[in-house]
């Protein structure tokens, strides 16, 4: 192997790759968390995490991972014995369903096939027929497949239903819309590793007054996770816990790029770099996994050709050209492989990456009737 | 105010100072949770978390505050209704016995004055009082009096009445000897920011044989801090969630410090710091708030001369040398001042701050009586 090799690149779903600007703020000796200083960094951060939501509802920051928000907003809403409908398209919406399930609800799930998106009115008549669903867990964005699933819709229904919605939004947030108060969504969670464009470590999640007010009968025990702590101490200007304080002041740096360019123009971004991707995966001669309809706008889904399999493709990827995509989760574990586009990513990655995949199919097995072009040759 | 000033020191008990060696590691661009790197990073990690604790329970790595795993010492071991005596001579055993109340356990506390130690005489006779006490916690260096309580003696007594005992040592582990085998202890916490020499971000916890025989019958809802499933993911080399991978890089940077050193060095550098400025106090003509038999080897607290306040003092530390001490917590507050001294903390450093402090001492107002000879005047 050589020395002198180009830097790893994270085509991955989180950890994404993060600006040099973010990654200085991240650098730095940490500072006290109760000092002046550190309010002012909180504030400024719980002030562009209300930008990015158009939201009321203050996000709270917890020192997490994104799973650790996923498991407040069912431990601070959800009573044991309370009855859930999770809707499950792949192994994140059936991670929020273990996580009720944990916390004693009665869960039902409501399942597509993996690379399938959840059908609106299949929600709407599983609310019918089961009577006295208190809340419903949605992933927005299943990392694990690649599908988008139609928020607005979903959350209408719920809303119809008098049902809580609980939204997964770790790989959506900041990438897609998510419009939480003309949604009228109840709770929604991310993460920092994700198109926030920072390292893993911290997570947000927004409550709306309906689930404040579940909160207030809420009896499952836990601490850590108590999410009024978090909201009573950010009133104050503070965190109830030491906090991650490098990571919120990279996240002010990340903000203050993001607030540069605009929503609707990281929206854009997202949107197209989805587009160029699935046409040029067409072009090489493979396979989306997931329908244009509900293809996510930070993961792509691939079907590998017949005569390589994943890990090789993966291996090729990374040892010849340090580029890393993740291969599929759980029962599609070899059957696809994924590249993330979320976040601080372009359509240059997309084309650097594109260019590194025609090559490993190219170079396969002299049996290959593989010969498309590739840049890179 | 100037702008070539010295930079921020703190002398707080955490966020404590970094070295360059950590920072740097921390500063890297993130890598994979799920790629082959991190999982020797993580063994590395794991590793020298074991050797650091001379024990063969497997310390297990939270992406959370001390308090995360804090709870989690609770929700896996305490069921509803479960019999707990917390011990408490401060803030930290306070918040101990708040987290086993808010899982419904029955709390009865045993408190000792602020600044004084828990008596393991009386411990023994709590034990004996209250039959069924399923759990002792304590805080084996309370943060915020500056008392280090005897773990040893405390954990025999436990011991003696078939007790778990369930030891926060945020504050002490790394610095001052915590005997997890030696002493049998059976849930041990810490955090990174503190002896640790890391940002704040990540908690460890290590579990007895016994405790994980309490986790096997343990009810409570919990998923992000149900520790059987890091249990599971370390044994195969990975981590259930995605972890903050930049603060479990750092770590294995801090771990090859401290044992290059070696712990004997480092805990007998801790007691000298102790020592020096303890003397160090009272040659100012202050009084330290903790008899020399209990006092912490990385905190010290100090009572303010009676004219001059403790804002006063923190506030001329801070604009004059940009050393940043702490106040007193809760009922302490304005009463005592804490100098911490965890970790990345050395001979100079204490020097540096009684100097700065007999500065501030010596320029109080004309009324004052106190003229010291001060090193930096």
């Amino acid at each position: 192997m050589t020395a002198i090799r180009p830097r790893e690149f994270l085509m991955i779903p989180g950890p994404t790759p993060v600006p040099d600007e973010v990654l200085e703020a991240h650098a730095k000796h940490p500072l006290g968390h109760r000092s002046q200083e550190f309010s002012q960094i909180l504030d400024e951060a719980i002030e562009g995490l209300s930008w990015l939501a158009a939201s009321e509802n203050e996000p709270l920051i917890l020192t997490s991972s994104g799973t650790g928000a996923m498991d407040a907003a069912v431990a601070n809403t959800i009573n044991r014995g309370d009855r859930v409908l999770s809707l499950v398209c792949g192994v994140f919406g059936e991670r929020f369903a273990k996580i009720a399930t944990a916390y004693g609800a009665e869960v039902e799930r409501l399942s597509a096939e993996p690379g399938n998106a959840i059908d609106p009115e299949k929600v709407d008549a599983a609310l019918k027929k089961n009577a006295g669903i208190k809340a419903v867990t949605i992933t927005h964005n299943e990392t694990s497949t690649g599908v988008i699933n139609d928020l607005e819709a979903i959350a209408r229904v719920a809303r119809k239903h008098d049902a809580l919605i609980l939204v997964d939004a770790v790989t959506s947030f900041g990438a897609a819309p998510v419009e939480i108060d003309g949604w009228d969504l109840d709770v929604v969670v991310t993460g920092s590793q994700k198109a926030l464009m920072l390292p893993p470590g911290l997570a947000f999640i927004y409550l709306s007054q309906r689930a404040w007010n579940s909160y207030e009968s809420c009896t499952n025990g836990r601490f850590y996770l108590d999410l009024g702590r978090y909201l009573k101490s950010q009133k104050e200007k503070t965190t109830p816990f030491t906090p991650n304080v490098s990571l919120i002041r990279a996240l002010t740096a990340s903000l203050t790029m993001m607030k540069a360019d605009g929503k609707e123009s990281i929206f854009a971004r997202h949107r197209k770099l989805r587009e160029m991707l699935r046409k040029a995966i067409v072009e090489t001669g493979l396979k989306p996994f997931v329908e244009e309809s509900c293809a996510s706008p930070t993961i792509t889904s691939i079907l590998p050709p017949e005569d390589m399999t994943v890990p090789e493709i993966r291996q090729r990827l990374k040892d010849d050209y340090r580029i890393i995509v993740a291969d599929g989760q759980d029962e599609l574990k070899g059957k696809i492989f994924r590249i993330g586009h979320m976040g601080y990513v372009f359509e240059r990655d997309i084309a650097m990456t594109i260019a590194a995949l025609q090559n490993v199919l190219d170079r396969r097995s002299s049996s290959s009737s593989s010969s498309k072009s590739a840049s890179l040759r």
